[in-house]
């Protein structure tokens, strides 16, 4: 099944699945235990985010390229970090470089794995029963305050719309979240191109672990991390500014595509 | 007003003003712009959390005396980090010594504060309008994740049930959240005693800068650092164990006492 959330005509919440842009087949039942596929369509008003997380972990350094390009040791254990959940976003929706922080934004493609039931210390055997499925995700990160002003990675990863996910979560019946081709494209040219099996710590193996630290609710989003291409490891480096495309692209998922805008000065 | 939140004898969700341990004054209308004390009581079969946040952001290093025992510098802006919600736990409900870190589980006095409307970019004078209110927050840490092991603190100051908050949110027309004596009492003795006009960033300051980076939503806590005589900075070091009680002491918001206990094994 794939999933997408989205307003119908009257503003509601529903999710279904897409039949083409302007309309999808409805979902109904509890998302999280018993999503249903029914007969009936409905038409999409605006596409949101196909999760509404009441956490977001991020994984760091996951992939063995991407340690190497920012100069760290392979992890021996996932390196956890968290995002706020105002970072959440949909597709379509504007990224919003930051006043304070607007000249280093940096995209990062993930696969992010969203958690269906509640999942506390299972083993690495079980975890894929836990996972609803997998989608596209941005990981956005604010470099000059994550290597230059912060103690902690926070900040740089928690701007308001640092995290687009989207366009559609795809269940595990559908698709392996271990063997994924995964992309950015940033104003039509590939910067990062790899596969999630060369993720250091994989789909199931990051579900437990986290689950061993954490109680995961359902709708929790897990990023698995980055592949190599990063825009602050490239010489001369690449950031993003105001008017450009970006673009997360899994192979069997979609595309998760924003333009990228300079925040307005505030009212104050 | 002094807003509780607890369970009902019928199991439903209320807010209220505490009358005596068992009763509450009910407090109806929206709890983040229009909450009005009733002249209706209710049993208060379970406390609960006083508010159930969107996002727990958190403030390090932010008393003079505690940085210096950290030995870490003066910070120039507020030290931002993450607390997963899953965090979030009531007055004399467990803290939980988890099991992949039990051993160096620390305590850490501070006072929270409760956002009540939606603040982006507010000006420090502005800020109190946007304050519900003041709580106890006991910003539990296992400092062997945070300082020897992990790269991030989120980890370490994430695992479940590390961050009790209440018993009471105060409003600001009660108390004045940049003049209160705070402390720590583990197992009947003060381990903490400080005020929180020693806090580099006083609360407006909190508030102003934080919404300047991220949009606080309504219910939003901001936990604004701890004082002098945490555990880990001791000699020898105190962390807590089983069977230790441990209580954060706010005057004019009250007492936050919470057990500890050690995770039982997990089912796998």
């Amino acid at each position: 099944m794939k999933i997408m959330r989205f307003l119908d005509s009257h503003g509601k919440i529903r999710y279904g699945q897409p039949v083409d842009k302007r309309t999808a087949t409805l979902i109904e039942g509890d998302l999280f235990t018993a999503p249903t596929l029914t007969q009936h369509t409905a038409v999409v008003a605006k596409r949101l985010a196909p999760v509404d997380p009441p956490n977001v972990f991020a994984i760091g350094l996951n992939y063995r390229k991407h340690a190497e390009e920012s100069n760290m040791p392979l992890p021996s254990a996932p390196v956890i970090f968290i995002k706020a959940t105002t970072t959440v976003t949909a597709v379509n929706m504007p990224i919003i470089l930051p006043t304070s922080a607007p000249d280093e934004v940096d995209y990062e493609c993930e696969l992010a794995i969203v958690i269906a039931k509640e999942a506390k210390s299972v083993s690495e055997d079980q975890a894929i029963d836990y996972v609803l499925g997998y989608t596209c995700a941005n990981d956005v990160s604010a470099r000059d305050c994550q290597i230059k002003h912060d103690v902690q990675w926070a900040r740089a990863k928690s701007f308001d719309t640092f995290c687009p996910l989207g366009p559609v979560i795809v269940t595990p019946d559908e698709i392996d979240g271990d063997n994924c081709p995964i992309r950015t494209i940033l104003n039509g040219q590939v910067l990062q191109d790899s596969n999630t099996n060369d993720l250091i710590f994989n789909c199931r193996q990051l579900v437990s672990y986290l689950s061993h630290q954490f109680t995961l609710l359902p709708g929790t989003v897990i990023l698995s991390g980055t592949p190599s291409g990063v825009g602050f490891a490239r010489k001369p480096p690449v950031y993003m500014k105001d008017g450009d495309e970006v673009t997360i692209e899994i192979d069997g998922i979609g595309q998760l595509t924003n333009p990228v805008v300079l925040e307005k000065a505030g009212p104050v």
